[in-house]
């Protein structure tokens, strides 16, 4: 019969104790596999403790499968014959984490593509439309979503598509998502990883690799002045492209009207044939109308239309949707409805408020003015002496970035280099090429403006014209 | 030169009157590829018109690629040969969408496993800390957050996952997703899907789906009383292998620890061998300590932990997180962290508080209580006769859902069925197996009791009393 001491010092209980004994001796072989324990009474009555502390010790050792209890027998201990004898492993090394800020630290001024200015979102708005949310939507924010997201919020987008970008839907079609990623995982599980997908080159580098990590067969497809090619597109056997027609990303090309039929009628011409429109940063353009989107112009259920707030809001507002085409929403209930929404109830709600209630129109318009401005402002410093005479600027009149190509004998690289070595983070536009193309334009750098104030602007920009023409 | 008069009834303004005239003459074929359109000057004087309101129109047009502009020479429209003759396709139907609501509305009383009763969540202060939070953090919840999540979230889920459940890890080696469907992905990416995944045979029909959904070999394995059969897993082939072992899925066994370590012998025997243990409910066990997870047992790197909070907070709240290995955490670095974070921050750092300050551990507490008085509850209302001699109750310590085996004559389909005819709904265990067992389990149903009161328990079952003895 077990003998041992409980400690008051401790602060564990007496059960614990009781179980944590039982247990090592069970684990060092001291009781063996198939010996009978003392019964609980017995047990109880020698350790002077309460019937129940031993219960609770054994149903613990129990139910942890140390014991096992046999009708009108007892406890016996179970066999442990696989007991592990590895050595613990530790990490070798502390597992610290680079973050972003320690990349970027000895920068001063960072061109980069993937930020947005939220210095002028309207915060209080949105805080008070959370708490409204919370007080009148109150427990029904932690029921579950509807897979697509709730309709109301799906109900505003699909307004906002209609009357902003010219997209033809129902809320029925929309499903909302935490980020394109997540979407376009959807859509390669609906469409299939057996069919051969298109990626714009140059083009997100980010979207390529989704499609290849979740196992499909990618193609690039170079681009001429209007977008990509019809015709490398028809050679290159995909069956399904993505593309950036309201703005390539990153050469800036809007794509002209006749192409976006061409690629229409190529969607036609084939079975099954589908487009993915990616219309990731349509809002800001500066001057005359929105360009709509390709999505307006097919009448046979070829566009799968994908967009998000991360640029119109703030990156941390996670939240992305798409457009189905009937015929693939079908595919979608029939296989991918198990999928829980991946997004927030509360931010659902909020967003819903915030689109309907016109704060996301008048943000947009202010934040369309402010970014015009600072477009204005750096197109005027770059075109300052001596750079101004040794610049292209292409695709400034849309989107949060602009190209540059200087042409003062330096190639990308020296571009690049000489930048950073002012503390300045230009991004060379080669790296945006998944494939090298003969007709590649050279010494091309791609400038995101959008986390620039007018005096930063002109800093960084006279940093540059400095160390590239010293 | 085009000749038409404006309206001001049309409430459009000029350029986009003029703007949209143009464009219909081109698309119509009034005006052909090729042609000159007047002068901007000349059109202007001509439609007594100011010349920046011709300018944009132009703008627009030459923007959406309807004409284009050639240096000294003008404006020329452009070729549309490809002009889509498509008639518009309208959807044959309304896309009227079945909610869960729809399919649950003749059923007076819902035994379903996937929810939890969210009246006892503690709203008020969930609502105080996302104030908080918004007042404190401020803008900075609008900046994108880590990839793997925020760590000081991290930091409170890795002390509250070695406190309760065992589990060794750094905060470095979280990564915190919107829904296990989410990070299931992630794993299989890190993976890759040419390897063999086992999954439990009973068990998560959803698991199965997004492992094949992936495009990943599955294997189903049977259980036998201790859990996942060692045998059958290292005869099926699979080097991965998707386990419940705190509470399995539905049957609802413990995993002994001789068993435990069984599966770790074999992860360590082979080559690059992976457990994924999904601790999805652990938190809900009715007596004694909580088992410790698998994951705690792992000396050698071979063990994925998954979890999330849908059950112990809310199932709106999209927050689930796994624990890497540092081998794979590795793979992760290089590969996949160019996926960003698809959790929203402001919950990110209200789940954050909710953990720090204590308010999880309260919760859980208090619900624990109230879900194991539910659970002797039905328990004892199961025992009520006639059922109380015809029934064998399995799996009711752990989880928030039990099983039924009834021995009144009738197969499991009757019951379901009868169950129905009352307005109850249960499942029957058979539609978790996702290939037919030889020793499935006959007449048994699956009973989730977690969105119960008691005076609804003692109806639901006195409903099932009447039509399965009647």
């Amino acid at each position: 019969m077990p003998t041992f001491s409980f400690s008051a010092q401790s602060g564990q209980p007496l059960y614990k104790q009781l179980y944590d004994y039982l247990k090592n001796e069970i684990k060092s072989g001291n009781l063996k596999s198939g010996e009978r324990l003392s019964s609980k009474r017995m047990l109880a009555a020698h350790l002077k403790i309460s019937l129940s502390t031993v219960e609770t010790a054994y149903e613990q050792l129990r139910a942890e499968g140390y014991i096992r209890s046999v009708v009108k027998s007892g406890y016996f201990v179970c066999a442990l014959d696989d007991v592990l004898e590895l050595p613990p492993v530790q990490p070798a090394a502390p597992l610290r984490e680079g973050t972003e800020d320690d990349v970027h630290a000895h920068y001063n001024y960072d061109f980069k593509t993937n930020t947005v200015d939220t210095a002028f979102f309207p915060f209080a708005t949105w805080v008070r439309l959370t708490k409204q949310i919370m007080h009148d939507e109150n427990r029904l924010l932690l029921e579950p979503a509807h897979p697509q997201g709730d309709y109301p919020l799906r109900e505003s987008i699909a307004r906002y598509l209609h009357a902003y970008r010219g997209v033809r839907c129902q809320p029925e079609q929309i499903i909302i998502g935490a980020g394109t990623e997540f979407l376009i995982g959807l859509i390669i599980q609906m469409l299939g990883r057996d069919r051969v997908y298109a990626v714009e080159n140059p083009g997100y580098p980010k979207t390529f690799r989704i499609f290849q990590g979740a196992g499909a067969r990618v193609r690039l497809v170079g681009l001429d002045g209007d977008g990509i090619r019809p015709d490398a597109l028809l050679l290159s056997g995909a069956d399904c492209v993505y593309i950036t027609p309201s703005h390539h990303f990153p050469l800036g090309v809007i794509m002209p009207v006749n192409r976006r039929m061409q690629l229409l009628n190529w969607a036609n011409a084939g079975e099954n044939r589908f487009i993915i429109e990616d219309d990731y940063d349509s809002e800001f353009r500066f001057g005359g109308r929105p360009i709509p989107a390709l999505q307006g112009l097919d009448m046979n259920d070829r566009v799968i239309y994908l967009s998000n707030f991360s640029k119109s809001i703030a990156p941390s507002i996670r939240i992305s949707y798409m457009v189905l085409p009937p015929s693939l929403l079908a595919v979608y209930r029939r296989e991918l409805l198990f999928y829980a929404s991946s997004v927030s109830r509360f931010e659902q709600y909020t967003l819903c408020r915030f689109l309907s209630d016109g704060h996301f129109e008048r943000h947009l318009n202010r934040m369309r003015g402010i970014y015009r401005a600072r477009k204005d402002k750096l197109v005027l410093e770059l075109k300052k002496e001596p750079l101004g005479s040794h610049v292209e600027i292409i695709g400034e009149n849309t989107g949060l970035h602009l190209l540059l190509r200087v042409t003062n004998g330096m190639d990308e690289q020296t571009l690049v280099s000489r930048a950073k070595s002012a503390g300045v983070r230009v991004y060379g536009l080669s790296g945006y090429y998944l494939q090298a193309q003969p007709d590649m334009p050279e010494s091309t750098v791609v400038l995101g403006y959008s986390n620039f104030d007018p005096a930063q602007l002109e800093e960084a920009v006279s940093l540059l014209n400095k160390v590239w023409f010293s």
